[in-house]
């Protein structure tokens, strides 16, 4: 396991491997969890080279406490990347990332970035700071698949527009949720949650089988779907929820009407810790947890 | 010579390339002078696989009336690029370059870009539409280096902050301005200057040499060059100047003095005909014309 902090060593690593087999990279902001070691595991397992990167992403933060508290251990990162067979580390710095003079961003403006689902998310300059940031990564490791998990569905959204609208040559390779034994999905934040938090996290996952069950019951009606998430959540006092939102998988735009490629989705802040979740319907049977 | 239309089947060529040999760039709107000739000649001396694009992008023009009335002869395009060694002409339609959904613009935000200097020029959309295009061009092609004509230094100043702010692995390669035998530079739009207007369109680069030969006799001061520039122009009435500037060759940024790497810029509407040029100074008796 090499690990490159430099830039342009990256850069001349990167166009080294050009001529040689396909590259797998796993984009993640450090606090590494088993969701990420799944990414790098496929990663490993399907490319030649495979190369994770560990880069908190300030320009993505829309409130600076929240860039100063998110989680950071570098040690028991590498520490949990060292039992996997990931051949290269890249930890950038912030002050190389974002150089003196930076001043291009990667700015999607669909409008469906206009709304703000949720304090925090969603919004304009976090669809910005996500974009921006996978661009220079992708140029720097140039990588030919790009390794994501489910969980966070705007950043997915976000990702496949970019390389597309800047026909960036990279494939994405979406993988499932991974969970703990009573739903909650794994994310560096929960880190933070208290006991009862913790508990009470569990009701999001929850109230995705709920609408998961009437989906399966051949409820179709968004608004009754949703009706039936937010009931189940609002009996967690300690659950603010932000959004329940049922929408296509790809483009996140709202759908009144359920159909196959749905994604049932919902955030809450629990304490000082914001959560996402989402499952897709496939139709039929079948559905992505 | 090879020529593609299809967008994929450049990103497939484009990738069999990286394990090959060097590749080298020049992006061109179309209706091609020796200017870009030259462009295409040095790419194709210096590297091993020589590609050139025509693309007139949309997105750069604030008025619709000067989009449209861009000129376009693409036979005569590849009858030029015919008397070359170029390998591969890449001629994207604008519905597959900006297809349905396109949403995702590279955006430089730096401060110079919001002072519109002329009509047309130099504004933020333009800043926009060259750093996106640019970005989606280099996705698509992946050359090692792009070659751009010294005559359009906003452009090259755009794509010198893209290509380094988003991290492309790609070298600049400029090349100086070609001139007719009376200093006018070449440039697409010269066509559609009446005869008269043609012989007005001289006063410019003689302005230019009139500002060098006040920096040669060892004046400093911008002020007393532009004036001095600007006394020249205004001799020609079909000539309506829209502005003089002594700048930073690399940042375009305005200097009160002169100094090695400062650039004398200038820019007119002749007719229907917008016109721009430049010399930069190196020190001594060095000159870049």
């Amino acid at each position: 396991m090499r690990i490159i902090h430099n830039m342009d060593e990256m850069t001349e690593t990167a166009r080294g491997w050009l001529a040689g087999g396909t590259v797998g990279f796993v984009p993640t902001m450090g606090f590494l969890h088993q969701g990420h070691k799944t990414l790098v595991q496929a990663a490993h397992q399907e490319c030649e080279i495979s190369v994770a990167s560990i880069f908190v992403n300030p320009i993505q933060f829309e409130e600076s406490e929240d860039l100063i508290r998110y989680p950071r251990d570098l040690s028991r990162d590498l520490q949990l990347l060292s039992t996997t067979s990931i051949d290269v580390v890249f930890i950038p710095r912030t002050e190389d990332i974002y150089s003196a003079g930076f001043s291009t961003y990667v700015m999607p403006t669909s409008s469906q970035w206009a709304v703000q689902p949720a304090k925090g998310t969603g919004s304009r300059i976090y669809a910005r700071g996500v974009a921006t940031i996978i661009t220079k990564l992708l140029q720097l490791v140039r990588p030919d698949i790009a390794y994501l998990g489910q969980k966070n569905a705007q950043q997915i959204a976000i990702v496949r527009q970019v390389v597309r609208d800047l026909n960036i040559d990279v494939g994405l390779r979406i993988l499932p949720t991974v969970r703990e034994s009573d739903g909650l999905a794994l994310g560096s934040r929960n880190h933070f949650l208290t006991q009862p938090e913790r508990r009470a996290a569990s009701v999001l996952y929850r109230a995705l089988l709920a609408g998961k069950a009437l989906v399966d019951g051949n409820v179709r009606n968004s608004a009754e779907i949703e009706k039936a998430m937010i009931d189940l959540v609002v009996t967690e006092p300690l659950v603010n929820l932000d959004y329940v939102k049922i929408c296509h998988s790809d483009t996140l735009r709202a759908v009144d009407t359920v159909m196959p490629g749905t994604m049932l989705m919902i955030a809450a802040h629990i304490g000082i810790v914001h959560i996402i979740d989402n499952i897709i319907w496939h139709g039929d049977t079948n559905w992505l947890l």
